[in-house]
């Protein structure tokens, strides 16, 4: 059992992540306003937020520019005419995926982007690739992160293979990502124990992404930080991917260090979130999410299944769980 | 941190009460179809849910008949018209409120009810009254549980001579009841300690009744359950007052015992949970409740922002926190 001083008081060494414009444009296609980043900027920088995630570095040559908002792809220029003049206090962060991003031609060395962090997301298949990038965006002047996608669905010996791997190189921080949302905080405390294992071996930190297919996001959140992991990903309204992520408003409210304030997130929710959500950008928990999460599946059928607009989710459990 | 064994395989002393009719007419003045209320008596069968609870046996001169449907007062008669006949594997409860129910009068004994379970509901400032009616309940042939309500606002010194109070009692369970869903699991974990304590010295159960308000009815109940509490409730879609409980559907996806079945409540959810919304009735997560759990208040005045329809959730907000 976690300690009362560990909620009544808070660790210094926690760290949050506004994940919004990553996680989140995969619901909308990276189409924000400028306005909106710009405010979100602001909102992250008074409630507290240590590093704000603005997309991925996308490879042009893979995806098609015309498809996307400027965030799928984050050009340094692009970025810069947006967001500065910037605040030291607020990080800046860009997702890149293995395999998916031109690392050597889009990520310029640190000090000619407006990029503190990277994020590097692999499968546990991918790792030396990951390696390689990690590698990279070490050598170009970054704090590094790497997150581990779809532990739930990975062997617990490949993760630990992974870990090994990963720990070897010169990465800050190494993520749990529950990308399917089919993990229960039991689950989580054990992962959690596993990961602390390596961190505490190689002077790593641990971090958490989670996702709401169960409900489940922000207690599978909060689960991790009692059990040790310092960095936390969360998102305004739990804009995310299909069934979303752990709401930043819940983690600041819950937070205890007086640096983070829940007031500018309830600002920005009920403004910006709630327009978002009023011209039918629909994300969020749902029976649908349920029935994937509870099946650890990726959420692909769910997601479709919204998209569609369909209202009959038991053909859609049938869909799912019937196999010939 | 709760073992693996217990999350893979199921303890045979847990009780899943299904709490729709009766946490959830709170939200629409308990007027739920005869048809509604017969296909969830077969819903919760064929789900395996252990018991039913139909509603409150309200005071009809402290309430008006008029004003709400047949499931607030639960007259024996009337009960036994829609559910009759029953079926042994599930048995039906029914709540009494201290102070707001003549047990007395309406409280006949239970072989000629149609009722197994009275389910006595108490603030800890009421307890000699609560004891009355535990007595009662058992005098006349009960199965008898007592919810202490809101206890994240009550003393934790007054909630243990309270716990010692009701221990002495012939009561079968006691619940803990977070009504203002105010607690983190954290919490829940310490908190079932205590109960747990009192538990094991006197031989009774205990429970857990959750709401929705941080989004953590259903972690706070899992969390409980590995605690060692025995007794959950849950209703479908997490129907109840204000931000709801923990949803049945989520719970039946997490316990292991094969009793339990998923299919049936996504059945129900998709059909009659599925049309309520559809038909205007409003309950679940959303900000004003996060906001009033955050403050460890009761929901009444989000209840009230939400009946009237607004979305000004940072004025609320104001009103809320801002006191002269």
């Amino acid at each position: 059992m976690k300690e009362l001083k560990n909620l009544m008081g808070f660790r210094e060494s926690i760290r949050v992540v506004d994940a919004t414009l990553r996680d989140g444009g995969l619901v909308n296609e990276f189409r924000f306003s400028d306005e909106f980043v710009r405010a979100l900027y602001q909102t992250n920088l008074r409630a507290g937020v240590d590093y704000m995630e603005v997309g991925y570095k996308a490879d042009r040559d893979i995806f098609d520019v015309e498809q996307y908002g400027k965030w799928k792809f984050c050009d340094d220029e692009e970025v810069r005419k947006v967001l500065d003049p910037r605040d030291d206090r607020l990080k800046l962060a860009v997702m890149a995926d293995v395999g998916r991003c031109n690392f050597r031609r889009d990520i310029r060395p640190k000090d000619e982007s407006p990029f503190d962090l990277i994020r590097v997301a692999t499968y546990a298949h991918q790792i030396p690739g990951a390696v390689e990038m990690v590698e990279d965006a070490k050598e170009k002047g970054y704090e590094v992160t790497c997150n581990l996608m779809a532990i739930s669905a990975a062997q617990e010996s490949d993760v630990r293979v992974a870990l090994e791997m990963l720990c070897r190189t010169p990465v800050d921080t190494l993520y749990i990502v529950d990308s399917f949302g089919a993990l229960f905080p039991e689950q989580i405390a054990r992962i959690a124990e596993l990961y602390m294992e390596f961190a505490e071996k190689y002077g790593k930190k641990i971090g958490i992404h989670a996702h709401n297919n169960l409900q489940l996001a922000f207690a599978n959140t909060i689960e991790a930080i009692g059990d040790g992991v310092d960095w936390a990903d969360a998102t305004y309204a739990g804009m995310g991917r299909g069934a979303g992520n752990c709401p930043m408003e819940n983690l600041l409210g819950f937070l205890r260090n007086p640096k983070y304030e829940f007031y500018p997130a309830l600002q920005f929710c009920s403004s910006q979130m709630l327009k978002l959500k009023e011209d039918g950008v629909k994300w969020g928990y749902d029976w649908q999410y349920l029935a994937t999460g509870l099946q650890n599946e990726h959420p692909r059928s769910a997601i479709a299944f919204t998209k569609a607009d369909r209202r009959d989710y038991l053909e859609f459990y049938r869909e799912l769980v019937v196999h010939d």
